[in-house]
């Protein structure tokens, strides 16, 4: 198992869903970082179901502690811990399954890596609720961002066959997406988003969603090719998000049955300095940011707990049986995976920015 | 800059397309494992452009050479240093287009990054022939699982607007992939994606295409979630190669759009063991094997380099104008990227079983 | 600031002297191993002042609590996270003197480094407080190694000018060490020992220390040269304990005087088996365990902080003062740092464990 | 194995003693930086043999190459990789005595880690051979380290039995090292330990020595505690040279047995800013550089491999015999360590600067 991530700006979560709580360790924070609950909560509060029809009925109010790491309001440096407890646990329900793995699940791959001695209630370290911990650190880091200029913001695009109507601009995404329960940017959207999330609950079931997420106010140079480049670093973070199953950056799959003249974007002048006709690169040149937002989407599959009876195995009795999941589940769970995808793509620019800042040429000149 | 891809296994890469050569020093083998150069150009045989019209002019042997680590003609543990030699270099024009950089190419974002020191010529470190060091570490790799049992399979299902028309097995696509210069498995599908380039070629311009990867024979439980899953890693490795854009695993992007009920794969026993109703997860549950085999879709963009004229800025000037990449280009990258994708993957899957190795319970019992 | 050890087994610490406590997060634990806190408790109690003229008057009961990664009693795999509280913290004494760094201690580099923004109550995160962390994961390296048949066992050689007598049996260290404050394993020298710290102490002052550590029952071909070596990873964790300032395997220093024909351990045969005629090696050659117990010395310094006035400078002022350092100090850390330098030993001997199983040839067979 | 070390800047060893040669990739160069053969060979030089009855008779002329990294003279921003051929390899000797590890070698240790496979001539990668790698990285270290005014020197303070009469200064240390073959810097003493060297060697056998270095110019607030320390970076580092079984920091083991009011150095103001009354604290508090020059002492042992009989074991026959090392080799390994020593403090120097780089909170304000 690895729960860290990052070089110079990293995070260590631990937890479990039905354990006491989650939390993670940051280090690399930087001095003087000004840090309390509130800013923190503020993010948590956006992951947080809420309570409607259309989220699960877990009550967590996922009530932030900083445990380390900040001294009169500032960060002093040392690694920031911060935890949130769990409360609202019912486990009665994994005891039940627990020899009866679940599709789409983590059940039993979790049991055969650690021998049966996985915590199995919830999901245990396999649950959604681990992106808590994402958003906590992704809070810091998207302080540190602000200070910089760089804001990060995500929106649902598509979920299940409900695709948004029309390109949003990103002053939009700002404005509506922690508006709605399903995090869509584009407001003639919602309701068919809803109503689609809707009909999936009500016939036991779930669906998927995509995301898009722009960083923007990114400098040229960021990223470390060959292999530390934006896409491989950006990639690498969202897929430790439970439930993502594809990635693409600017044109992306799109962009594979296009020619070059129509793919390329052309570097033009604008005010005197270096721009670029379009976006298709989705900011991002031999993995190297180009000073345009980088823009990536993100594919969620529909969530794999569903009411509706499906086929699995007895493990102890090693015959095929029919189980219904219980448990308390989000019919889709893309809108919640905004907060947690900007969380760690903030997580991923702070770290390269302090990369470029260690290897640059820079510090052969101004030490 | 991070050239040192893997965490038990290691791969450390060197070199410049316009430079001496390329090369890689790979940690991590273990002792007594056959190695010849034989195998390993076996390897690099895949990736050389080979000549035809649907390939770059220039030509490269490829010739590699064991620089250390082996002895009597095995692995002795010591790290393993392979080379080939640059040997048809005609930098000529790079000197010309120093200042206006290509659209869709690193030549801006390198250049800013590096502060004008890095080596324009060919693209330097950026060059698609940075890969064939990658399919050096690679050969090594599937030496090693191959005698795990494990096997890797790429091929190209579609070039530019040619999607390949059926769906082919894993024995066909190791009896034609590397029979055919589009590294299309699926034979009907062959010559229309040969046109689909040559008409690119004609027209000065390029296609891109997309690209599936299977690994199997994969046991139960690699994977070192939550950042370390199979997605992550895969991805992270993935994207280091120059142009691609977007991947996904399974169902991937089209899961999205999906119910759960759909989406699930079920557990069902198979002569007295676990087996699944379909692979829809790509072989991956909670970021870990499940013994399905590994299946992924990597979208490749068209090449960038295209001989009709292209729109960009002289830097020196800071004025817009109009360049013709001349240099020598595949119209496709796309077939050239299989065996890179095989490559790296292996490497993957090494590095994830030595992990495994080192993390899992029976280092409790049986030391 | 990095507060990360280990490759594959993995501890993240956090937490401050003034602040709410000290905690560790343990990554790469088998899963299965039994944890309870009783058996972390009782490694902490070695660590606690206790009540005596010969430690600090701070009182900390160090209780600890298990925050993740066990269930039913056992490691799930998941990262296991320890706390500890600080109950017993009077942080008045270091408002007095925040701009007025002592002598010896880390005040006035942690102030550069972290532009006053670090905590500086108590000595912050640089406080010998955070080897509570060290011996929190070290109880659970040490069962890791009990399993494996391996002790590991430290003892103060020195303290001040009085060194132990006479050489000890590895049997006498584990009955004797923990039965007296000094923490020596020869009897006839404690009493001697004792009266050095309360002399010191009697006159304001402070001593310092030399203490073996013997790690038995290593299999051979562990440590992972070149950088990796036994001496290289032990010495890089031992230094991280807030005042050693040497350290040296088998003959160490003394070793330099001699000549080789004098140095060299040679090999015999007993028992049908390659054993050794003597041990200046340290149990490690070519950074390599060699079956025989590593054994190295680890300097303490003398504490910084003591109670006799000295020389410092007023930054605000910059100025010279005089300072009379109050606060709650051990007369002689040496005692206290025996298992602590046992904890961080287990942990690096079970990170070089994982790795041989990780890397060594029995990968390629027995899968 | 482990043939990597560093963090931001990184360095990669290959090679073996009596195979092509022997080489180093430098990842995280600053581009712009003038590197050209000579710049290395200079340091190469150091570190060769000579010819002399002092040391072995191996004539190696140590010539580098520059493979990659490096247009128009200066370092590009990509991997640098250097490398030496080996060009006067006689390896008959070691057939020989293949089955009976020399004592004091990595001889069995190395066979059993790597089951045989390792390459047992010359030492393999376990030749002090290796340490030219070392050099190579550490010249273009030294070279970023003069551009920021930190300087690095190493001497020879006791070789055998002989101490270096006198305290020298930094000066004459840079005027005399490289002007005698004991690299020592106490004009007065050289003559002694020739002596010392040349018995040995007349009577068959070998001597130990220890080293002193000094980085001189170092800002304050390097290092990064708890676990990067400068004092765990540097010996992590050093004792990776082979035959190094101790290093101490400052006052170091003496400081041991002094009180806290003699060991603890006072601030003191100079020319209206800090300074210190003394440096036994070795330029180190808390794992951080404090502005006094770091100052570390290093134990080597007396080369292992010594002409008179020795003890061993026939691994075939599992029976003990007497054997005779030939091969050719230094009655003392000291004098060559001194540039080697040289050259990893400044890998670690620079290392630690980028990465105080990175974290520092200057990052926060001036991007």
């Amino acid at each position: 198992m690895t729960f860290t991530f990052g070089k110079n700006f990293r995070i260590h979560v631990f937890g479990e869903s039905h354990g006491e709580g989650i939390g993670v360790v940051v280090e690399g924070v930087p001095p003087g970082l000004p840090i309390d609950e509130k800013m923190i909560q503020q993010e948590l509060d956006k992951r947080r179901p809420g309570s409607s029809q259309l989220v699960s009925s877990r009550s967590e109010k996922d009530q932030v502690s900083i445990r380390s790491g900040v001294f009169n309001g500032k960060s002093t440096g040392a690694p920031v811990t911060l935890t949130i407890p769990n409360m609202d646990v019912d486990s009665t329900h994994y005891e039940k399954i627990r020899h009866t793995p679940r599709p789409g699940h983590a059940d039993y791959t979790a049991r055969i890596k650690f021998n049966q001695y996985n915590d199995y209630r919830g999901g245990g370290t396999f649950s959604g609720r681990m992106t808590a911990a994402f958003v906590m650190a992704g809070a810091l880091a998207l302080e540190i961002l602000r200070e910089q200029g760089v804001n990060v913001l995500a929106h649902v695009v598509q979920l299940g066959k409900v695709k948004a109507d029309q390109e949003v601009s990103s002053y939009e995404i700002s404005k509506n997406v922690y508006q709605n329960l399903v995090r869509c940017a584009d407001v003639d959207s919602i309701e068919k988003m809803k109503k689609e999330i809707a009909q999936a609950k009500a016939d036991g079931d779930s669906v998927g969603g995509i995301i898009e997420c722009r960083v923007i106010g990114v400098p040229v140079g960021l990223g470390e090719p060959l292999f530390d480049s934006v896409e491989s670093t950006i990639s690498h973070a969202i897929f430790s998000i439970p439930g993502v199953k594809g990635i693409e950056f600017g044109s992306g799959f799109r962009g594979s049955s296009r020619r070059g003249s129509e793919n390329n974007d052309s570097l033009i002048v604008v005010d005197g300095s270096v721009g670029w006709s379009k976006n298709d690169a989705g900011g991002i040149l031999g993995g190297i940011s180009n000073g345009e937002p980088i823009v990536f989407r993100v594919a969620v599959k529909p969530t794999p707990s569903i009411s509706a009876p499906q086929h699995t195995v007895d493990l102890n009795e090693m015959k095929e049986v029919s189980i219904v999941t219980r448990g308390r589940h989000d019919p889709s769970i893309a809108p919640r995976a905004v907060p947690v995808i900007e969380a760690l793509a903030a997580v991923v620019m702070v770290d390269l920015l302090m990369r470029k800042k260690s290897t640059m040429h820079d510090i052969r000149n101004h030490n």
